[in-house]
């Protein structure tokens, strides 16, 4: 059969295309062999604030009398979140489901393999049949890298090591968990199974966690989480997981950290296995398809978009890349911009930044003014932080007065950094934003205050 | 003593144009004999929002076990609550007093009556000395208004009837609570209340609550809060209080709704009597100082910031008026414009808003696309929100392709607005919202969903 447009792979990407292309009145196919929503929605992004919202309930509940508020037995019932959990899951991948029949992407529940290319165009060949498309979409997403340590896949076998897929589906709280790796992922589940009474150690091999985030930022929320009773192990190198322990390296000296379960979350890698990319061709760069502005790969009409390009592994960049891709398709003009692209870490604290650091303006060379205040300075965070410790650092760029990068850890960060991503997208002049008005008391607030204090 | 600026009144408008001119390098009294901070931080804004964020932490506890959080024994303690709102506010004033001290305000704590124009420019009088400015900014703002209602003075007198001044202050939460007048501060303390354990009855003359807020989120704020308990009388009249009751009319008949205390939040009136307006011939319309766009009275050098030109009463409004007023006194081209002023009632849920509403837009007979989009479009308002039925509304000007308004229902709308407040100010056009990358999962996201179901 012979469409206007082939997307392998369901996550962010590949739905958010269909549902573009289709509503563009294109005819279009989707090759996912298991649930729509990709990571994100089944074993990602949705499922850990499920358990996210669970865990600030109860830290809520259990800080009550900071404010007022008393409670008395305050726990976690995991059983009942991990089930609440598989029901948020069903809602919202059903819903995607059901909006993608609504627009009549056909789709196919099998595996993809990309065959050639045909009358028709690209061939792929899934459940025995073949689906031919003028354009094919990538999109087939990452999964967990599995770094090459002794023991892991043994253990992985048995159980006791896990990924991000099947920590979600734990039916107990373990009573010791160490956390191998201290990206986003795994301070995550690390924050979940420390409210959960999990005793929660995380090993990360460089000195910062979070990755990429502020430096200042990495500090501050390892420290509220060692009040929290997590313990961090920094510069650290894993060499070993055997039953019960994980067997690292700490300054030249091998240490044991025992522990009922692991969460391997070193990182993710490109899906590019399998799906027959070298059949036409498509040219891969470590590991990840090289896409360009345009996410347009070396092949006519062959686009890549979401975790499989590798460029940011974030499904928000994937919604915008398959937008992107989807408006190039229909010769719209449309470029990716990576400049301003929020990141989010949903912890208790959350921490959310946008744009430039501290750290990757100097790395540039820009000529920046770097403000930091402290929280204190938004009326709100007062009323709901007792003893809070957060902080803003905006970026400037003096040579335009234009605003950068903006970075926070406060609660509601998650959900005030995407009117920051506007004006640093927007490339917004100093002056300008003075002019908005700011609802008072809000945490948001706290931008305009940093703005005032330059 | 002469001053390149007098400053009447010490809250939001006050003490930011105090704030901002002594920056610039201007000597400045400050006349203010309460606090600073005015309504807004001693007995408005953000003391309703420390009450508020009990209420929702003991909500949310109330409400954990549909989220796998187990709790007991939940209840508010009130005294304690109070005293944290106690503590809080002498914080934050506490800290705007150090603020002044440390740019060299002089603070006068006497109340201060305009008495003429001398040698040194606008003279005003406060505990006995006569302090003289080139300019003066008039910010006094508002007090709540006292409706000529049968009883009102003596059950005010008695403590049986409240103004949002003492309610905040009470010891005990009342049994029985009477608020009349749904808009902003009687929603938000009805809320805390109800949370709180009152049995609420709220009283509107009107057939909406929330004033000039969205009908159709008036409507659903007013379902929501009736299945949590709190009775509304909608389109009904007080005609007297008396001690334990509340006398109104409902459709021609009088009743009674009998309780232990009543909040009367009908409305405020800006504070122009007793300062001495007329000595130098202000001009006053309605009770409230006239003012133009540079927040200009009718006398040279004579400007009024805030409540007390009674164009928008928030303190947000008032804080960007004082910023318009220095801006203009030194000679800075700056206009206020009241075209993207957010709102916010911090009840549970939240509600906000900015820009025209479906009602507005319609009265002004603008050509506009109006879209009303569920809140289950955003994954982490299901991940968050256990049969939740928030939603958003924007308003698109078919002229312009603009975004020209947005109204929310749902949790940390107070701190999503911004952002959308961001756009409608600078008039951003669709198509470049469409390029934001909003992070996900969050809430904010709604609005880009909205945006492209367009």
């Amino acid at each position: 059969m012979s469409y206007d447009l082939v997307v392998l792979g369901g996550g962010p990407a590949g739905y958010l295309a269909c549902e573009r292309a289709a509503h563009e009145g294109m005819k279009v196919v989707l090759i996912e062999k298991r649930n729509v929503g990709g990571v994100c929605l089944n074993e990602g992004c949705i499922p850990s604030k499920t358990f996210l919202y669970s865990a600030k309930l109860k830290d809520g509940a259990a800080h009550g009398n900071k404010y007022g508020v008393k409670c008395k037995g305050i726990e976690i019932d995991h059983p009942a979140v991990v089930a609440r959990k598989n029901k948020v899951v069903k809602t919202l991948t059903g819903g995607i489901a059901s909006m993608l029949k609504g627009l009549k992407v056909e789709w196919v529940k099998a595996a993809g393999v990309i065959k050639g290319k045909g009358p028709d165009g690209y061939e792929v060949e899934a459940d025995g049949k073949i689906y031919a498309g003028k354009r094919l979409l990538i999109a087939t997403g990452s999964e967990a890298a599995m770094p090459p340590i002794d023991g892991l896949y043994e253990q992985f076998e048995k159980g006791f090591a896990l990924t991000n897929r099947e920590i979600l589906d734990i039916e107990a709280v373990p009573k010791k968990l160490v956390v191998i790796g201290g990206g986003v992922i795994g301070l995550e589940m690390a924050s979940y199974f420390n409210s959960a009474g999990s005793e929660v150690t995380v090993i990360e091999m460089l000195d910062q966690i979070g990755g990429p985030i502020d430096s200042d930022i990495a500090k501050l929320l390892k420290k509220n989480y060692e009040a929290k009773g997590i313990t961090f192990k920094m510069g650290c190198k894993v060499t070993k997981i055997e039953a019960g322990a994980v067997v690292y390296e700490e300054a030249g000296k091998q240490q044991k950290a025992e522990c009922d379960k692991t969460l391997v979350c070193i990182g993710r890698k490109a899906n590019t296995q399998g799906i027959g990319l070298e059949t036409i061709g498509v040219l891969t760069e470590r590991g990840a398809v090289v896409t360009d502005e345009r996410m347009k790969t070396n092949l006519p009409e062959v686009y890549a978009a979401g975790d499989v390009n590798g460029k940011s592994m974030l499904a928000h960049t994937a919604y915008r890349e398959a937008e992107v891709a989807v408006n190039n398709m229909l010769g719209k003009k449309d470029i990716m911009k990576y400049n301003a692209i929020p990141g989010v870490i949903y912890t208790n604290p959350e921490v959310a930044g946008v744009g430039e650091t501290e750290q990757s303006a100097k790395a540039k060379g820009l000529d920046v003014t770097i403000k930091k205040v402290p929280m204190q300075f938004a009326g709100r965070y007062v009323a709901e932080n007792e003893g809070g410790n957060g902080f803003i650092k905006i970026i400037v760029d003096n040579k335009w007065n234009k605003l950068v990068g903006v970075h926070m850890i406060t609660n509601y960060s998650s959900e005030i950094i995407w009117g920051a991503d506007a004006l640093v997208d927007k490339e917004m002049n100093i002056e300008a934003i003075k002019k908005i008005v700011f609802p008072h008391p809000t945490v948001s607030e706290i931008i305009r205050e940093a703005i005032f204090q330059l």
